[in-house]
């Protein structure tokens, strides 16, 4: 029996988040990577992917070819999937002209992330559209969502400060073990991938240094709160390395709980779960999970004091394999297809 | 007129610390290095230190010469000051030992920081056999201790993320400005030299990596907690780079308190302090620091949350240079002397 | 129908080669990994690799278990692959002892690579045993030995520099293009990862640095000779990153040699060659090799000087990825199977 | 007796060259750093230098001012010292015009380093239009053009390879050791520093990779041959740290040449040279370097092969600490005033 490919394409393939995608796409067993696209204006258009990404020749040596408005019909004529890793505006505007198109759309950027009003106009500098897409929009923290996600052709795979965080806690929230009227702290370090890639001073090799910056003014701050469902001190800050997260969160505990519930409600949230993996007494270190799509946890509780530790590989579980694993809960294929 | 120049040597010269006193001494107007000196048992006896330390060629190329107890009293006949960067148990039996000698000592071990029962039992894996010198000993917190300083022979040189953590939270605790029944959270990374030099697998090139450790047991959190007065959350980790240390500090302020008075509070701490330089506006990063005597502060408030930042050079300003300041104090010298 | 299955075992398991080697195989669709082995006075006997290895935690969960010289015969019951990943003097008595299993056995030490009078009592410190088995050994140098390494029991896999050395150098000889009597100069730097998974104070984080050693000394010097079939001057560095090596070699052509005779030499060596890749008007860089079983080769003719680059990872087509290479072609499979 | 100090101003100083200039000139016990410049179109313009680079806070506050041509009469007014940091055609265009201001003038860039024919337009790109400036000029090679340095008031400071290079080779060729009609190979890899400070693609943090480039084309080549007085193969790299140059130079020697001819060709050129390490049996390491004025050399020779390695800071012996050792020789001080 010969197997059914779907066909998928990657709209902004020329970013770190694109390249990766397309890495896993090519390994994927039952969709074909059908073609790989730019904004018209790209300078990368028309170049070969492995041209931007020396690491792909002979892995992934598809061309970047430019996609106007008007073009989506044609491109859409037999695509099943499209990955949006482009702008949060224009992934805005993209979105409802490729769902017009009856594809599942899979998009990366921050557009329809968050239903809160104002939200958009406070911390993307843009008024949000298109309201009924984003109530409709399933929200791909994948192990989660994903019974939401199977139903859907809107996802929006979340951001990578948030997915490592929220993964840590929210089986604390689900268990209700935080004390009440507290806010969890998250101090969260992210390698220097996570600005994209683009020339600028501040990302310049001399220039990178461990330090915070958007304090108290994170887009990903409000983010969280909202999937959480409470509110959080959030402090993003850049390290000097390219590739990873790592998020420290102190969390105040209601009296009485112990470690013993803790654990529970970790292992309750993940033990069925194959890409968060629970730390048995250590904690988790960026070295292993970069280059993986999994989540690792770790935590320790001292009275009611509890640190929780979560790492992640911003480009991956942070981006790109977080919305492979939306594709496979969406296509009912196994969870980690073409990730391990 | 001549000069009085006083004597110095240094005790376990051999380590990461020894060798930055030494380059410090080395360039100071008013001391003269006067030895450098390990243990008799020591593999690197006899060697000069610029062949464990290149970069010190033609700089410091004193040899390390071998320090029995016996020699103590012929060694100090004509010394002033000893610097101590030995391990905490060689400290503890090693400070009385000069003191009988007249010379002022600065101990740069934990062994004489913090006056608790049972501290260096639970902590440090020994029994303090000095009390009455762990009593007369001054922490030398420079810019905190200064009046002190002046006025003993027993300086304990704080640890480096004490020296992060303290001159981030003191102003705040001095000036009454932290909510009552509440804990600040300090999460700090530290560079790879904080582990010192030696062969270890958990330190080799390709093993350092992010990753937190000594959750809710390191020995600094009760250091920091004695000298500030009150019970901190404080979770170290290790970051890929040599040297460093980067705090993160939250701080749930008093109802009421203003952006401004948490401005104040440092400027009254700090103003007149030159190796404490506050952040206008902007955040510390640690290639500011690294390589440098200064602390850098940043802070933000929204509402009742506080976030404050604290960069050093784990080596310098959590090490060698805070004992030069102190040593500076002591003598009379300015505080910058051999430092800027 | 069903495929066959074949079986494989490493032996050293624990070393960074070793895990690079578990993870192919599990990935590997024509082999199982049946088991991981360590010497019977390991201190990791007993644990899981991905205890020592967290990245591969819920990828590769085998124990390693002892292996002494007495289990051989039971462990290879049913065993068609025995890789060894131990030390030089270890596979040097290991070999015979499986081969004697009827296993084909493929060497990662240099213990087999070298057929020549005196080379391993003055290079490696020990006096060669079996020089039957030195001479029956295939140096598994998988673009070039093809049809011999399809032929035998015993593949002697190149080491790292050499395979950097080689993979770019090979061509111009086979081609003769290089001047008479002179020498390629080959200056190649290595990371970390070079010297393996062990506590020293020269690898050490804060220790290590860009700088030259090995000197006219090391070992794959000889070993470029032999396999190349004349003599170069080769001089290894020490880089500070963890994996990847870069060589970078200087070669006086034959008067009259044209860039074009150049290229086609190249051409005619790899152009079929999936895991060599020719760089088209750029050289290589080591982002582009790092992770990836790739050679990257890229060149430039100024005159009668070329220049040649050659980058690979070390761990990879400097050793496991090419074993797997080794396998795949002793073995019936296509050269990438599991590597791409 | 009152210190005469002479007056100095740096233009340019906005970029990392400028930056260290400041750093040693306010440690200058002779000279008074009297203004920093820009040009007028810079974004810089107006801030201070500490606002820029964080680590000269409280060190060097001054503010950048933009500096007009019309304003050259006026600001050397009573300037005794001008150091240009400046692109290579802003320093030829300024030289004479500060020249005229009987200042004495040290420039960082390539303008005034090569008379040869034709090298502006086909290595920088623009037509030289003062012969007569380029005739007069001394070239900065501190070691090695003292005397001259003493007796002129345009020095043209080397650039960073080059100084690795010469310093390395000079005395070889000054012994008349090296084998007629061949050429030295020259291996050098520099930190991203070399780029300068600038937003660019190439040198942002996830881009940069150990790799060749400018093979057979950088400026620097003809620079090596004219000032050592044969031609050379000259091979650049850029490496994955900020600073440091590493040379790895391969020589053949002529016939009977031994290695204690070359040790006593080293000794002979820098035995009195305190800037100069020459190494005792070992090699240089760049984080020896790093951060001081040295150039360490250390060499090793096989028969008719020599290697020899050089290393420097290429922001300091390569840029700025070698133009204040000019300063130095220039004005009579001690040549490491400052510097050590």
């Amino acid at each position: 029996m010969e197997l059914l490919m779907l066909k998928a394409i990657i709209v902004g393939a020329s970013g770190y988040t694109g390249a990766e995608l397309a890495n896993f796409l090519v390994r994927h067993p039952h969709i074909e990577l059908a073609g790989l696209y730019v904004s018209p204006g790209s300078l990368d258009k028309g170049k070969k992917l492995s041209a931007l990404y020396g690491h792909l020749l002979g892995v992934v040596d598809l061309p970047l070819q430019p996609l106007g408005n008007a073009d989506i019909k044609t491109v859409c004529a037999d695509i099943d999937i499209v990955i949006l890793a482009t702008a949060h505006e224009v992934s805005h505007d993209l979105v409802p002209l490729f769902l017009a198109q009856n594809t599942a759309v899979f998009d990366l950027s921050g557009a329809f992330r968050v239903q809160e009003a104002g939200f958009y106009d406070k911390f993307y500098g843009f008024t949000h559209q298109y309201p009924a897409l984003l109530e409709k929009a399933v929200y791909g923290l994948a192990e989660w969502n994903f019974e939401a996600v199977k139903k859907t052709d809107l996802i929006a795979v979340p951001g990578c400060y948030t997915t490592a965080s929220l993964t840590a806690l929210k089986p604390l929230v689900e268990a209700g073990l935080i004390k009440d009227n507290t806010k969890p702290t998250i101090n969260a370090t992210s390698g220097a991938s996570g600005t994209g890639r683009k020339a600028s001073l501040a990302s310049s090799f001399c220039e990178v240094s461990l330090q915070p910056y958007g304090v108290f003014t994170h887009r990903h701050k409000p983010e969280i709160d909202q999937h959480l469902g409470m509110p959080v001190v959030f402090t993003p800050h850049l390290g000097s390395f390219k590739r990873g997260i790592l998020a420290s969160i102190n969390v105040q505990l209601k009296a009485g709980v112990t470690a013993q519930q803790v654990n529970q409600a970790y292992q309750n949230a993940y033990a069925d779960k194959p890409l968060v993996r629970l730390m048995d007494g250590t904690y988790p270190a960026l070295k292993n999970v970069v280059g993986t799509p999994f989540c690792d946890l770790g935590w320790a509780v001292d009275g009611e004091d509890l640190v929780a530790f979560s790492a992640i590989d911003n480009l991956l579980k942070g981006a790109s394999s977080q919305a492979i694993q939306c594709i496979n809960l969406r296509f009912g294929f196994a969870i980690t297809t073409s990730l391990l």
